[in-house]
């Protein structure tokens, strides 16, 4: 009775939080964004229907408009069903959670957010970047890197600074975005962090420098960090692989 | 075998991922810093130590020095146990977990990072507060209040821009910061929310503007967004309340 806006991790589904997982087992709709990796959406329950909204979350290039999913969210709660909006990462980090949680208010539906890991953060941190480092950096930026202009506006006063910069969304215009970056004081040396499809079996890792960004090879989507903690990028392989830990039960009560 | 550094979530022990939990289901030892939740650490096995390491996390006031604790996950993890260093919200935002991680690689640990809902993010989206809104704040920068000067420094660029302002450990300087703010153009009338002691039965909720920041009650721990988007907090009571939901049993499988 209830619309949950839920945030589904980078991609691992044991990277959802319990509740995530809790509100999934019991919805009777489930609205997906394409930035949903295939296995959380596995985990709705085997009647549950199952509505994708395609490219809503990514790029701008929308299958579905924002504003017709946030009407059909509007419906479907004021229908009395159990529904959960699942979004990649975190619902109100470049998702658009605020916007279908103010309709829903509006409209009087009872909705809940469950913040969830954002890529932004939890894909750098699974490739053994930290975003703050004593020391080292002292601040995080995060940016959609869809709007260039925007991107440099406000990175204007990081140059030279303890600030990580972390883009999502900046694949297309990763060249534009270096090339007023070095324009504006930052050094080309400055490390950057290149993180494809992170934690998926998909994921690749690569590790340049603010002058060569432009014409690096990189697949979207993609989290990309700049500044010195982006240099402690661990390769694929060198990661130590997750041991097999014993299958336990956990008693998720209400 | 391993020593985990995880993030326990803001607070309630259901934002913890479901890797999370299950990594405490089978550790020997936990290293718990100040600012996790009782009721998180109440999720270890009943055998294992628990090992309190005060109040290393928070305004610089160590219980344990962080070389000490550093030094003690290399020791633990070289004896062959499941370690788990939980910490609150994310390990990689102000957790000082770069450090553990870069000592414990060194000495041949073998160790890995379990990202969390780090309360920059989390405790201000369950009070209805997204960082970014489209049309209103299409960035958000992260910061620690430990140093006024630094944050005045890094968000000197930001007066009258889109970009949110999220502070962490900040109650202490948050006149300072204000007034820093305010000097550097920011307006008065710039919204405020204030959270303390967020995602769990104690947290408190204040909105205020820049002009008031500096005279606000405010307790820590708390999270302090700064920005229009700070205005859609919505005040305890306002909020629907969690609907009681059947209890499932999720096998959380290796």
């Amino acid at each position: 009775l209830t619309v949950y806006l839920v945030g589904a991790g980078p991609g691992d589904p044991d990277l959802l939080t319990v509740r995530a997982h809790r509100v999934l087992s019991v919805a009777d709709v489930v609205v997906v964004d394409r930035l949903v990796d295939d296995r959380v959406v596995a985990l709705a329950r085997p009647h549950a229907r199952i509505i994708d909204v395609g490219k809503t979350a990514y790029a701008g290039a929308a299958a579905t408009s924002q504003e017709a999913i946030t009407a059909m969210l509007v419906v479907l709660g004021s229908q009395g069903l159990t529904v959960v909006r699942l979004k990649g990462g975190d619902p109100f980090v470049f998702g658009r959670g605020g916007e279908e949680l103010a309709a829903l208010r509006d409209a009087g539906v009872p909705a809940e957010v469950v913040p969830g890991v954002t890529s932004a953060l939890g894909v750098p941190a699974l490739a053994g970047v930290p975003v703050t480092l004593r020391g080292v950096a002292s601040s995080f930026l995060v940016m959609s890197g869809h709007d260039p202009d925007e991107v440099l506006a406000a990175c204007a006063g990081h140059a030279g600074t303890s600030t990580t910069l972390v883009l999502l969304m900046a694949v297309a215009t990763r060249r534009r975005i270096a090339e007023g970056l070095l324009a504006a004081g930052w050094e080309p040396k400055t490390s950057v962090a290149l993180i494809s499809r992170g934690a998926t079996p998909q994921e690749r890792r690569a590790l340049t420098d603010l002058g060569h960004l432009g014409g690096a090879l990189v697949d979207a989507p993609a989290v990309i960090v700049i500044g010195a903690v982006a240099s402690l990028l661990e390769q694929r392989g060198a990661v130590a692989s997750i041991p097999s830990l014993p299958t336990v039960r956990v008693d998720i009560a209400s």
